[in-house]
C-alpha cells in the first residue's frame, strides 16, 4: 500500500500556549501533501518538524476563526519568497480571498504564483479529485460557517490471480478489464467468472477532519466507515456546558460520533488551553469508543 | 533611574527559520510596555520568554510587510479571549485598520476592547506622549511606506542639594520650582542661583527603532544623540548589491548611521535568513562604530 498518513502540526484550540499550537495538519498521500488548516506559526511548526513545503499544492481551510488560518498569509508569503511559481489551490470560505488580497495589497506584493480558489461556501460535495483520491467537504455545526473534509482513496483495482495469468496469458487489455471486474472468455469460448480469477482489491482508506464543531450527527453519512477520524475534543465531560455554549465537542462527543459513524480509529485534538493533562479526554472517549488516540504535535498517524 | 529597556522577541528578516523569528520587540519603561512590530509568532515568543502581555497598551507597527505585523491579529485575538476590556492603541499605516476589520468580520468577532488607531501615514511628529516619555515617528527609506520610532525620556528635574534643603528648609512649592530651574530667594531677600543649590538632572535616555530601511541619512536629525539605536542590518558587506536593490541595510550601513547620529550604542538585527553566522556583521559594523552589539532573541538590552 502506498503511504497515506497525517502529521499533526498543531492541536491546540484558540489560544496558543507553551505546550500547544493552533490547528494545522499535513496529510501525505504517496508524497503528495495536503495542508489542512494553517493557524499562526504553522510555517514554524513545519520547520521544527522538518516537513518541508515543496509538495504542498492544496490547502484546505475549515473555517475562518483565526486559530485555523492566521498562519496562511505568512506561509503564502514564504512560498513567494522561496520563488514558487506553481499555482496553489486554496479550498476555504469565500471571505479568505479578501483577507489575502488586502494583505498582499498593503505590502505591494504580487505573488509569483497564482492562487486558485475553491470557495467551500459556494459549492457542495467533492472539491478535489486526482487519480487516487477525492476530497469532499460537508457542513459542521459551529458558531460560524465551518466544514469538515473527508479524503478518500478511490476504489482500487481487483488483483489478478497468478495462477490465472500463467494458465491463460491474457492480453494487457484483457487484464485491465478484468481488474475492473470483467469476466474472462477463453479462446474456447468458456466464460470464467471474475471472482474466480481475481482477489478483492485492497480496501480503500479514508481520513476525515472534523474541527471545529459541536456534537453533530448530521456529519455521520459523510464520514461513514472512515479509516481514521480526527474529531475535535476541546473539552472534557466536566465542561459539557461550555462545549455546548461555544459549539465545541467533548472527547465523549467525539467518541459517540466515531462509534455511530463506524470509524476504525479516532484521533482527538483541538485541546482547550486550560487542559494541561489530557488523560481525562482519552479515558472518557475510550469508554465510548476504545480505538481512540490523543494526537500529539509532530507525530505522524498512519491511515 | 527607572527601568528603561528593550527585549528582542524576533530579530529575523522576511522568512522565519529554526534560529530566528520575524521582527518584534517589547520596550519597557518603568513597567509600562510598548510593543514594536508584531511578526508572526510574536505571541508565542512572549510565552517562550515569559514576558506577559497585560501591560501592553500601545503597539507600534513600522510598516506593512508581513514579517513586521502578521502576528498582530492573533495577538489581538488572544487579548480578546483573555477578556481584556482596556483599549489598545495601534500606531501604524492606515491600511492596518482594513486588514484587522476584515479578519474580525470573517470570524464574526466583536472585540471586547476598543482599538484606537493613530495612522502614521496621516500625521507627522510626536504620536505618543505621557508624563515620562514621547514617541516620535519619522520616514525610513524602504520599498513601501515605513517609519522609524524614537522613544525619548522627557527632560528630568534638577536635583536639590541636601545641604541647601537642610540650611533653608524650602517649602514644597519652592522645591518644585527650583527643580524646574528657578533661583531661590532667601527670607533676607538674597538671590541664590539655581546651579549653586541643585545638581543637573539625570540625562534623558532614548531608544530609536529603524527597520526596515536602506542607508538613509535623512533619519539622522530624528535620532541625533540617541542612547541606543536599533538599526536593521539585513546583509553583510558582500551583499551590498542585494541590500541596495531591496532597500535594506548592511551592518556597515547601520554603523555609519550610528556614527553620524552620535548614538551611544548600536544594536543590530533583522538578519537575513541566509546568514547563519552573524559574526561578520558585528566585525564589519565595529570597524565603523565600535559600540555595536548583535541583538539576540529573548535578550533584554538596557537603554
Amino acid at each position: 500500500m502506498v503511504p497515506f498518513n497525517v502529521t499533526v502540526l498543531g492541536n491546540g484550540s484558540a489560544v496558543p500556549t507553551s505546550f500547544q499550537n493552533p490547528t494545522s495538519q499535513l496529510l501525505n498521500y504517496n508524497g503528495k501533501r495536503f495542508l489542512i488548516d494553517c493557524g499562526e506559526g504553522t510555517q514554524m511548526q513545519m520547520i521544527k518538524y522538518n516537513t518541508g513545503h515543496k509538495h504542498i499544492d492544496n490547502i484546505f481551510i475549515s473555517h475562518l476563526h483565526g486559530d485555523h488560518y492566521f498562519g496562511l498569509i505568512g506561509f503564502l508569503n514564504t512560498l513567494h519568497l522561496f520563488g514558487r511559481t506553481k499555482p496553489v489551490n486554496i479550498y476555504a470560505p469565500s471571505q479568505i480571498k479578501e483577507i489575502i488580497d488586502v494583505q498582499l495589497s498593503a505590502a505591494n506584493t504580487k505573488l509569483k504564483f497564482e492562487i486558485k480558489y475553491t470557495f467551500t461556501d459556494k459549492i457542495e460535495g467533492v472539491i478535489y479529485e486526482d487519480n487516487n483520491i477525492t476530497v469532499e467537504h460537508f457542513p459542521l455545526n459551529h458558531r460560524i460557517t465551518a466544514y469538515g473534509f473527508v479524503f478518500r482513496e478511490k476504489q482500487k483495482e481487483r488483483k489478478l490471480k497468478k495462477s490465472f495469468v500463467e494458465k491463460y496469458s491474457p492480453s494487457i487489455e484483457q487484464m485491465h478489464k478484468i481488474k475492473q471486474g470483467a469476466d474472462f472468455i477463453s479462446a474456447e469460448g468458456n466464460v470464467i467468472k471474475n471472482d474466480e480469477i481475481t482477489d478483492p482489491p485492497e480496501p480503500s482508506r479514508s481520513y476525515a477532519f472534523c474541527s471545529d464543531t459541536a456534537y453533530y450527527e448530521e456529519i455521520i453519512p459523510y464520514i461513514k466507515g472512515v479509516t481514521l477520524l480526527y474529531h475535535e475534543a476541546t473539552f472534557d465531560n466536566s465542561q459539557q456546558d461550555i462545549a455546548t455554549e461555544k459549539y465545541h465537542s467533548t472527547a465523549a462527543d467525539a467518541a459517540r460520533i466515531a462509534l455511530k459513524a463506524e470509524a476504525k480509529k479516532l484521533l482527538l485534538g483541538h485541546y482547550s488551553a486550560r487542559l494541561k493533562d489530557r488523560s481525562p479526554l482519552l479515558k472518557e472517549a475510550c469508554e465510548v469508543f476504545p480505538e481512540t488516540v490523543l494526537s500529539e504535535e509532530g507525530k505522524t498517524y498512519e491511515i
